[in-house]
């Protein structure tokens, strides 16, 4: 992928997905989010447009399919999680070539303290099997939070975990995602998203407790003291 | 829980039990370190008391049924996963009104990199079903590793995430762990353990891969910038 690929957003206007064209603009990274409305899908492309600081990459909006059309290699699926099956079967046959970043988590109906796996393992390794081998899938960015991320005047103060089957869609993904200013990890194979999927409601939990001194935690990778 | 209550570490002969025992000696809990091999606890329970400075609480070492008889409230589970619920099975009738802390991973065997998660779910969840719920089952320490522990000259730089059913013996936990000088957070349920002992492979592949510049990596949750 060289500087200037374009990458898609799809599930774009939801607070994720706004908050990922953000900051992947203001990282030089040209973004077409989508929607299954093509109109809100613009609105919202025109909205983040007027955030960007100056020298941004542009960020356009269409309907879903046609955005991951205009991609030219890699596709962030940032859907509900009951629209992740459904979405893809649809995408299928758009994404040859191309790799598929599924950052969704499988949060339970009406509570987001909990996960419902799914029987493949996780939303990641479900996004594998319903794509087949050929398409590379690889799990990355549940673990940042929305408000984090829209919060622009910001850096993301978290380390991103990545998984997958297929190492080279990985480092593609990693180098993409260090884009943001953040430490992105390879966390081995696509099952690992059993585990990094479901740090997301531990997360989300401790925010809603108060437990924490602060809100919207993330997750780093910690040295040992030296 | 007064100041001065003792606490066991069954398993407390392997590197993650040492450690353990060691850095709440240093804290001021007694400790009484549990193996199948009496004399093997002995002898261990002299090597570490030998490395304690000065003012620190002391460490015994007796057979696991009887460390178990010994500890005041909290008995900490730190045998392989293959000793998991046969240990917890001969241990069941000593644990009424007694906290069992349990640490163990079930790593898949020969390979650290990879969990194999029990039908109950997860280890904290599989001993909570065996001991049954009249006995507080309580997930911790899963992702310290041995190394920082055992190197006393250091602070444990990383969260530790706790979980389990029931609260009162969580919070027991949490103030307990909070004497080794590290965070304690209430992730939630047994089931949050799903997540928490999947962590520790993807850490120990971290540290092997060398994809980190450190070694002996441990998570912790993070505030957003400031």
């Amino acid at each position: 992928m060289n500087e200037t690929s374009k990458i898609a957003i799809l599930g774009g206007t939801g607070p994720q997905g706004k908050g990922l064209a953000l900051r992947f603009a203001i990282a030089g990274v040209p973004v077409v989010i989508g929607s299954r409305d093509s109109e809100r899908a613009a609105e919202v492309a025109v909205e983040l447009s007027a955030a960007l600081p100056e020298g941004s990459a542009t960020i356009e909006g269409i309907e879903n399919l046609a955005a991951a059309t205009a991609a030219d290699e890699m596709i962030i699926l940032s859907v509900p999680y009951s629209a992740h099956d459904a979405t893809l079967a649809d995408l299928k046959h758009l994404l040859s070539g191309k790799i598929l970043i599924d950052i969704v988590v499988p949060l339970a109906p009406k509570n987001p303290k909990a996960v419902v796996m799914p029987p493949e393992g996780s939303a990641t390794e479900a996004a594998q099997a319903l794509l087949g081998d050929d398409i590379a899938v690889v799990g990355a960015l549940h673990n940042v939070s929305a408000v984090t991320l829209n919060n622009i005047e910001q850096p993301i103060n978290c380390d991103v975990l990545v998984c997958g089957n297929q190492l080279d869609a990985k480092k593609s993904v990693m180098t993409l995602i260090e884009k943001l200013g953040v430490k992105a990890y390879n966390a081995g194979l696509a099952e690992s998203a059993r585990c990094i999927e479901a740090l997301t409601p531990i997360l989300i939990r401790l925010n809603i407790s108060k437990e924490v001194p602060f809100t919207h935690a993330g997750v780093t990778i910690a040295p040992p003291a030296h």
